[in-house]
């Protein structure tokens, strides 16, 4: 089971913003052992949502959007999702009752109840300490651009997407990356599975020339591997961890 | 004339490193005015290096891509985007000549080679400081994932994007988003190639309760769509900028 993630808005390629929502996610996603298998930063433009949303669909079962659920001229998440689920726009009656009783006495303007708009077929996720439960149809997730309130907001979807933490070993080397490619190469066609990734340092202030990672969710294929290469790279080993 | 960036790597959706490749383009491309549609973050797959690499060639005339050209197993980018342009993979004589000299009198590994890999009908950019240059293959071009290196790398590149820097005026009100809907909503439609952006703050310390961004190319028509929404806002207007 995987996850893509839409971040969209052209406050982030514009770099008006620095981008926090992504990173925010690659970090907890990582921690619940989610797997995630692509981010894509796109415009507020509906025919570019629609087409990044159904290229994710074709490799990952849940989608995460970021922004564009606003009340203004340039959300246009709602719209673009629905188009590319075949689902009418449909205003949700709980969503604007929130918003009627957000307002208190005074009338709330016409636009605000844009806010009230999703796929038809969405449901609500409750979500503790803010005012906006998630919006959610089926498996797609739309989550506002604001950090303050993603972050709120992704805490009550993560209990939805299946995780499992990884185990993560390395190995730090005083090699160049070619004089291990063959072992490496050995040790990847041996075990399909486990990740097995090769990072050099360039310009950076560091001990090692090469960090290997390690990885997958059975700590046994990880021990073997790790106990694979660290025998076959000995006299390169710097440490490990 | 539009530029997408695929940054491939399973080290950045596992959140073993912080991104900075694509932060950093954000942040040049908007300095020299080069429009960037889209940002992709992709695992180390050849099948989905490609989809994405077609998918980016429908909206953008140029692709950057970071990461994957290095030695190991997990350097997969020259093989997908290969086969994503149809071309062959071939042996570059002037990158395995530059790899032979940097090993001197040691003769290299065979995997050293795997370098010197392109896709057929590529070109060299010289690059300042550096003893790799730029790989580009007509309009794409293949950065290495090091940070240090791709930043110096992109910069040889940014000469060949077209770019006009834009002209950026703001309005920082105190509003909701939904009070100024209606208003944005009119002169987004009477000015479509003015990119007005609203940005509600949420949790922030901030004397604004929305950012509006108001950019185009030619300074006339942002400072007449900034003259009619200020005019339209005015009681809600606290600075401008």
């Amino acid at each position: 089971m995987t996850v893509s993630a839409l971040i969209i808005g052209n406050e982030v390629l514009t770099a008006k913003v620095t981008e926090a929502n992504g990173a925010h996610l690659i970090r907890r996603f990582r921690e619940r052992g989610v797997t995630l298998v692509s981010v894509h930063f796109v415009r507020d433009e509906v025919d570019e949502i629609i087409e990044q949303y159904l290229a994710c669909r074709k490799r990952a079962q849940f989608i995460i959007t970021s922004g564009g659920v606003g009340p203004t001229h340039d959300d246009v998440t709602v719209r673009a999702i629905s188009r590319a689920m075949k689902r009418d726009v449909v205003r949700l009656p709980e969503m604007a009752a929130r918003i009627r009783a957000l307002y208190g006495a005074q009338p709330p303007h016409a636009e605000s109840f844009r806010m009230a708009e999703a796929p038809a077929g969405s449901r609500l996720i409750p979500c503790g300490n803010t005012r906006f439960p998630v919006l959610a149809c089926d498996t797609t997730y739309l989550l506002p651009g604001v950090p303050a309130l993603f972050r709120v907001q992704l805490e009550a979807v993560l209990p939805e997407l299946p995780g499992t933490p990884v185990v993560l070993k390395q190995l730090f080397l005083n090699a160049r990356e070619s004089e291990i490619a063959a072992t490496l190469d050995a040790v990847a066609l041996k075990r399909p599975h486990v990740a097995i990734g090769s990072y050099p340092t360039w310009g950076e202030e560091a001990d090692h020339r090469v960090k290997l990672t390690i990885e997958h969710v059975d700590a046994r294929e990880v021990s073997a591997a790790f106990d694979e290469l660290k025998a076959a790279l000995g006299s390169f080993v710097i440490r490990e961890s």
